[in-house]
């Protein structure tokens, strides 16, 4: 058996590693870190800062992969997603055979939180429904984007007693928004469609020296933030945000 | 003016602290450390051994207090909850007033994130309405009860693009669950009175030595639940809980 450890490694900030996750990355005898190519360089220097950092234990090696992409020609977004998950899991099977002996500990660097939209969870329950006795699974807890957003605005996420809504721009897009929402993964700038009187508390590269910042009510800084995230995008080559919406009273 | 730092501390694991938190109790004159009586003893202690293993700055002094409960006599939620947050407001103010030098940083270490349902963020924005130069404040993200629950019970949160709803006891019993929900504050254990096919992911005390964990079919798995927690809460005179309910595919 391999032990594998999902570390969340927080959202860009290297202070955000918590003290259990840089003892799980000292126990790993295997760093996997993805480089998701020259477009988000500069995410794939932060994990490696990370790990110059914090990680002491001179027996711990460092592997370097490259995740395929999503295949943009398959058009059912389920489909799409499994047939991703599918590769990966035969990519991380293909990595742990080669760079890991039977009994070793490998530790995959997770931005944010393991188990806030990331799918390497899902690709270890994908290769442990064929071989359930290979992988033993610990996931370490890191500070998510949501958190680095309300910190960053000084606000509490939830006002007293109410509930707080986790979505996706697709989502958003289909009416799926219950209370004050944050909307995560929103390539497609779904609150420029929206037609509703909310605060937007909005923040992209949170936890990093890039970090930008804009608050208000929707219709008075909703062209501010598509403009400062358009020209944000084309300066960094990438760019991710996320957004909470908030009733106004 | 003074610097307050909002210090999100994890959920009972002194290794939840992040290297970010360990810097502001570092940076701190004074940390603020509430008592909340013989039933919670053994979470005051849990403060305290997190102030000893990481809190090596000679000059930090640390005082404890004992808030004010909530007035149980006054039967509006919200009313209760404002009064309360006045009284905190008076407390905090005094406790400054006394303890901390103009120009001085002053931290509060509060469990799980300060955004998530915790009332420190608000009781400042209520002194700085009243006093809009006296504090600066500065906030610190922290592992939450929602992280801590889903990676011990090696889960994702979120399924693939599906929403997560956070809500409390007290809102699930009126309707409120849209899609995959999470319920905290739930004194009154409302899952007992859900008719409703959903899987449930069950944790008490979590990041604890005491973490204890249930999950399976609500139907089958409710009277352990409410079981286990009645044991527990009487064993430790306290317990502090969180679930996740997942529709059944």
């Amino acid at each position: 058996m391999k032990s594998i450890l999902i570390v969340g490694i927080g959202t860009g900030n290297p202070e955000h590693l918590t003290i259990q996750a840089i003892n799980a990355l000292n126990r790993a005898d295997l760093l996997l870190i993805p480089d998701k190519g020259a477009d988000k360089a500069d995410l794939a220097q932060l994990r490696r800062d990370i790990v110059r950092r914090y990680v002491t234990n001179p027996a711990t090696r460092t592997v370097e992969f490259s995740p395929p992409a999503r295949d943009p020609k398959t058009s059912d977004y389920a489909e799409r997603v499994a047939d991703w998950h599918g590769e990966l899991a035969r990519q991380f099977g293909g990595l742990l055979d080669r760079h890991l002996l039977e009994g070793g500990v490998a530790a995959f660097l997770v931005w944010g939180d393991p188990g806030l939209y990331d799918s390497t969870i899902r690709i270890f329950e994908r290769l442990r429904a064929e071989a359930p006795a290979a992988y033993r699974l610990e996931i370490i807890a890191g500070i998510t984007s949501i958190q680095a957003l309300t910190a960053a605005h000084g606000i509490a996420l939830n006002r007293v007693g109410e509930p707080v809504h986790v979505t996706t721009g697709r989502q958003l897009l289909s009416g799926d928004r219950h209370g004050d929402t944050v909307v995560m993964l929103d390539g497609q700038t779904a609150f420029a469609e929206l037609d509703a009187d909310v605060d937007i508390f909005w923040g992209a590269y949170l936890g990093t020296p890039d970090q930008i910042l804009v608050a208000g009510r929707l219709s008075a800084v909703r062209e501010q933030i598509i403009a400062t995230r358009k020209a944000a995008r084309e300066r960094h080559g990438w760019i991710m945000d996320i957004y909470l919406l908030r009733a106004r009273d």
